[in-house]
């Protein structure tokens, strides 16, 4: 066993995260990669439109494939003075590159500003991450959908406020499970398209491409070299196509240090990933209730003192999450609002949030695809709730009934009286309906049978069932 | 002048929204006009269905455009004991109903959960705020394209970490705010264009409905008329579409009580929109500073006490709204994890951050388009703040250019020499490149000229702000 | 009824705290009194030094008196142009001293600043608010402090991630909710009492009194008069206790413009407070719900429609709301990071958080005190649930007693035995312990009687409900 | 080299922490090792009541003293399934016990509950976290004091919504960043002596404990042994004293699984320590704008490209860290609304938000240390700045005097033409009074001079910096 580093952060205190592909996709070896990726890339990008030899970009691209060779928690720790880890990646990539051809070392980072590549390797990482995100997105929808095909009328009780309202199906439940799931697939799908590379040089204006560009054409012209050089102006739109092509990225209008949106849309995007599986996750917590129990986790935390807990370990995860990311979404929000070129602080703020927000969710999103698939429904137990009131759950569809036959106003108060006789002495709906003066006689004995049964009270729950499963997954089919 | 219910906002706390036009359409009586709207087009869509008689819908459209009637304040005190305004707000609409047809009262509300009004309502609010938001939007992005145009080639300081860093031009600047306020400005048109209507009943199967329909069936039958009403399977899809009809929302696939894509959709757009907005903030109150003066308010907060200033309020108004918004959409994706059919706090927790998100929201924009459209420009003080360094800030420029030329170390620490002298004793720094040793020779006066003009290092900003400016705007052309 | 401004919040979408005294105390007519307050106190403070003649100050303190004349919707819209609404108010408070005592005019706001008086204003409001805030949470604490006495034995189900874990009371519940409400007590009792005038013009310098006092004195000296004026470099001292001694605040070391501490501290009491009462409202919204049924708060939310529900509306109330303070918590701390000597942006952006604030934590402070005092608690349901896992809630006791009469895997494997035939064939657990081999013989039934009782198995619950209600109360007694 | 775990996180993204004494006192190692301490302190409380022989507390004492055997990552992964990493530790502390002790293995963590341990373990990390904290608060503090005792009288220009308002001095600005600072450690002080101690197993009654104590009379009593053990009743009260005494930090009155005041007093304390420092970062962050060079950081993030650059690093990561914290408080505070005796998600998701709010703090209190010790004051700029506006910054001193002397209008008129001749025509202001017609002849020359000399309109600024020096410091003398 290795002697870890004492400053390390390895989830110990997010096990909603450990394990999961998030998390190596966001550690900070991931981070290194990802700017190692956008310096290789730029150098690339600037050899395809003559800018740099294509020796030069072949020799960065390898030395930035040596990924084991930048230690994080030495660049961390050098990245005090600048403010930023690139200043001190440029330095070890220029000596990697410079061992390999000394001429392509001025190459390294060349025109470039800090920013360029930290908000690039942002944004990589980003892509990296969600790749398995949507994944376990996509796992989970389906599963709800299996689920709300399966108990698509299976009765079981409606709850407001707590409290038993009116009869509903699992089927919906699930139903609405899978459609919030695919809200948030739809959206980090389109957001993830979307990620942009970051390019423009110190204030965004490629002025250094240029000045490079310029150079590189008069010491060309002197030695009697055809110049593939562009003229400054072209400079911007010409590399930013070529980096975004060869990062694997967006192309963006504009640099973008200082116009945030990519990372605001990120933010909203996770944000409401994270509330749609909490979503899922609270319902769990409360279907799993020892005194409710109609569905059970698979994989239960089990206790050895305690076995008969099931704990609802993976909801109760997912839950944590929901209650961390939209605090994280809030600061990557209020960094849009930088000043300058690059703001003192606000971009600083938004790094170790957004990897947070991607990993939390990353967990949640394992989680929820864990659990959507294990999850085990209990369809007698959610009959046997549907009597807890002793019929009173259908005392709408009685109210709406009895209103219509007789004065509303008699009808209310003999419905009143009906309630109390269930809830308080303990008579059965039917029989108390049946002995009340001013019903008795109204309705048939089949017709109360059926306007006391709660399963016979679902509505259209069916139909919605129906109607939520004809929006297809990510698979393309009904998932 | 009226005594003021001493309890009221007014907006005497929040002077960025007094007044706008989003003020008018978030307070307390929109909300009830919501509600009232909302009811109305419940009995609309029911009676379109053959569920309610159309006189009945008449006389509910009819009291319900009464909004003078329906005091906020007695509702707000009655909605305590239910936890929810829709309840009073029923009681009292039914009154006013029964005035005008007795026999439409029974049709109020009919089959509908509070969180169909409440939810409803406000999205018609939504709906209604965004208007003018959007209108202020693309005044602003209009007036900042202007500027972007006007100001193509204005060179100024571009600063990062609050230092003097390269050149960039004011166009460049301009062109990111207007591309910041198109961002937000479409992200704001795609939430409103799908801001759905709410209806379901308890539990969101329509139960209800289907009992009053079943009802109604039951007694045209036994008076011979034709039954128009329909089966309870179908309720749901065919409710859902003339709701939405008539309540001019989108029609949604779901009761999304608890499925609040809706309103984290909202909560991220407006999100984005006040960080945006906030950018364009952040940079004007750094411009505006005393020793910048680069940019002025058309309407600075003068002070009579201290004339030389000019406060730039509207710059600080939008600041203080950028602040707020995250913290309130934080609260909005919180609720995202609301259990059951109706959650026990999550769904009262939206509504006040809801409300005050959009009103800061629209505040901020009616404050961005009288700034833009107002703002003045100095490009004098431009030009002068860009000789602040005496030169140094084409030292990217300089550095390029030689290490092409000599060895990279010695033009290094060639230019550091000129730098410090130029930095600390006040030497001009075309001067003392040619007096450098290092450099002396190696470039034409000529040369040195241009390599020094900071007017001459602005890259590619033309073809950016170009290339920005090729985004068509709110009004399709180049705005 | 009178015709409510379109514009204006009385509450509709905030039924927590609707009718509170607290709502009352943060409208913003109570911010219009609370800056004529601070206007008054000022003058005052001056005359009592010799800065102004006792008769302006008489004249200001009776024109401020007039609350009635300072409409807060016509302050709001001024408070635009400068940014804040002192600037009108002074206007107005001007024109009204005029009418008594023109000489008295010029001493209204003089050598003040418009944050000394919104500053001290937002103290005062704070500082009337807290206070039935306070008697609101000494009501709970009372009332929790009495269930906790009254129940100390009442045995009940412990509950750990949503599973029943083992029996505690709930005295010991009660106990707890005490502690936290009176935790929130002293936090908030300890802030009150230090809440800070703001006085120092417009840098914090005090300079412009200095300024005015060195005037009156060259003039009192061209008349002959004795000077009272006192030198610039005490005026600091001498105005900030003559001010505080006037507004009935305490005196701050020193100006506080953009030294936030005290909002910072009001912040976090609040956010405690909400969290506080969150947790009990947590508790009871669980043991509320239908399945459970151990406690019913008192004045539950009806619903004619669905007669067998409780509604905790009161728990909901204040889940909302401790759902929406820390994010409005989150504002106030943040806004700390003010620049200069006064910030453009983040002194604007407390202004309503602060008060949103203070009424939330008013509205639950009021609902949890109606809640405490009307909590129905049903011990038999306490004692039923306890058997819901027929006896498997004793099983961590059980796990203690064997592991220390056989060999620890042995018992292990006997105990889960056990479990599994009460969990999943219903059988006694008395019965499947006396008929496991490995356990028969080793207890005598009535141990096994005592073993198997859960309510016997409750601990220290009893000794730490005394523990806990040692801790005086508000009141100074038990409470 | 060693080849770091790809998921670790080592401050790659938290240049502001990293290397930080904080930083290593929060890594995942310090939470084990705290956990191990917690659990060792649990079996020598025990011991020390005698219900743990004192050979097993030294076994267990000794086996978590190996804290390089217990691997973060692995136990990280373990965590999963029970959703806590107290299970997966407990596993490996027992056998490590058995290995040195095989009859103490027992005596693992016996009685207790995972939150005992884990809530403990961060306690003990807070503490220890908060010591280098508090060494780097009393550094900056004191380096504060001396600046503003040094600079009592240096003039500078005081700024209000970025405007040049009237002067100021240094020295009160400096001594406003001591009194933020020691409002900070006070209150982190506070907290800090009061991090409770964490006991009470499953549902918080000290069952388990009893149940063992049981067993372990009886044991004896077969044994004839002389029972140590305590009653049931008495378990709590001592157990508690005992294990608080063991593990060095305050003693509880009650068990705090849900009862979550000592997290939301540290969040408190936290966020506004966070918030102090960030007001003397925005601070800074102004003042070394190029334009504006009245202070600069000691040690300014160069830039070899950009000579005249002197980046504000530690300003601006202590900025960044300003605006993370209050969202991670606003979870903690969020959390405080925790379900039940164990809540399902609350607790879980206070872990990494709280580690996180602790390192940022810490270092950005290391930031401020650096800061204070290194900021380098230029009072030549703050007087060349002070003349930014030609005198106008004294407008408001002028605006007293002239008032006192004629005709109120008179006077404003008279002053607003002179004020636009300075500020339009750039008159000196001293000349432009002299011209003006209603002015001229009532001032002699010597008090023209004195009214329009900046320096010389400071107010009581320095009276209140020595009022505000003689707040003791954390040394107890001025600092």
């Amino acid at each position: 066993m290795p002697s870890p580093d004492p400053v390390a952060d390895v989830g110990l205190l997010s096990p909603g995260r450990a394990g999961s592909a998030a998390e190596e996709a966001t550690g900070d070896a991931a981070f290194v990669q990802g700017m190692l990726d956008a310096e290789a890339a730029l150098t690339r990008a600037q050899a395809a439109l003559g800018l740099a030899p294509v020796s030069a970009a072949a020799a960065v691209t390898a030395a930035a494939a040596e990924y084991g060779r930048f230690d994080p928690r030495r660049l961390a720790l050098r990245a005090r003075s600048g403010g930023n880890p690139v200043i001190p990646l440029v330095a070890d990539l220029t000596a990697a590159v410079r061992e390999r051809d000394v001429k392509a070392a001025p190459y390294v980072h060349r025109g470039a500003t800090s920013q360029d590549i930290l908000d690039t390797a942002a944004m990589l990482v980003a892509h990296r991450t969600l790749g398995p995100v949507l994944d376990d997105l996509a796992t989970a929808a389906t599963a709800f959908g299996r689920l709300a095909a399966e108990h698509r009328d299976t009765p079981m009780t409606g709850r407001t406020l707590t409290q038993h309202a009116v009869p509903t199906t699992f089927g919906l439940k699930a139903a609405g499970w899978r459609a919030l799931v695919l809200d948030a697939y739809d959206r980090l799908t389109a957001v993830r398209t979307t990620l942009p590379a970051q390019l423009g040089g110190a204030a965004g204006t490629f002025a250094a491409f240029g000045a490079f560009a310029e150079t590189e054409a008069e010491t060309e012209a002197q030695t009697g070299a055809d110049s593939a050089a562009v003229a400054s102006d072209d400079m911007a739109p010409r590399l930013l196509a070529a980096f975004a092509a060869e990062s694997g990225l967006a192309e963006p209008v504009l640099p973008w240090h200082t116009l945030r949106t990519p990372v605001a849309d990120l933010a909203g995007a996770l944000a409401l990933t994270a509330g749609a599986l909490g979503k899922v996750a609270a319902d769990v917590l409360v279907l799993s209730r020892t005194e409710i129990g109609e569905v059970t986790e698979g994989t239960g935390g089990g206790s050895s003192a305690m076995p008969h807990k099931a704990n609802p370990v993976r909801a109760a995860l997912i839950a944590a999450a929901a209650r961390q990311v939209p605090a994280l979404a809030a600061v990557l929000y209020g960094s849009l609002a930088a000043e300058d070129e690059r703001p003192a602080g606000a971009w600083h703020a938004e790094w170790q949030p957004l990897r947070e927000a991607l990993r939390l969710v990353g967990g949640a999103a394992r989680d929820a695809a864990e659990l959507a698939a294990g999850l085990r429904v209990h369809p007698h137990r959610m009959r046997d709730t549907l009597d807890a009131t002793r019929g009173l759950v259908v005392g709408e569809r009685l109210a709406a009934v009895l209103t219509a036959l007789i004065d509303r106003d008699e009808a209310k108060s003999a419905l009143t009286r009906v309630s109390r006789r269930v809830a308080e002495e303990g008579a059965g709906l039917r029989d108390a309906l049946a002995e009340e003066p001013v019903i008795a006689g109204l309705l048939t004995e089949e017709r109360l049978r059926d306007l006391t049964d709660p399963t016979r009270y679902t509505g259209s729950a069916g139909a919605l069932v129906d109607r939520a499963l004809g929006r297809p997954g990510p698979g393309g089919s009904i998932s």
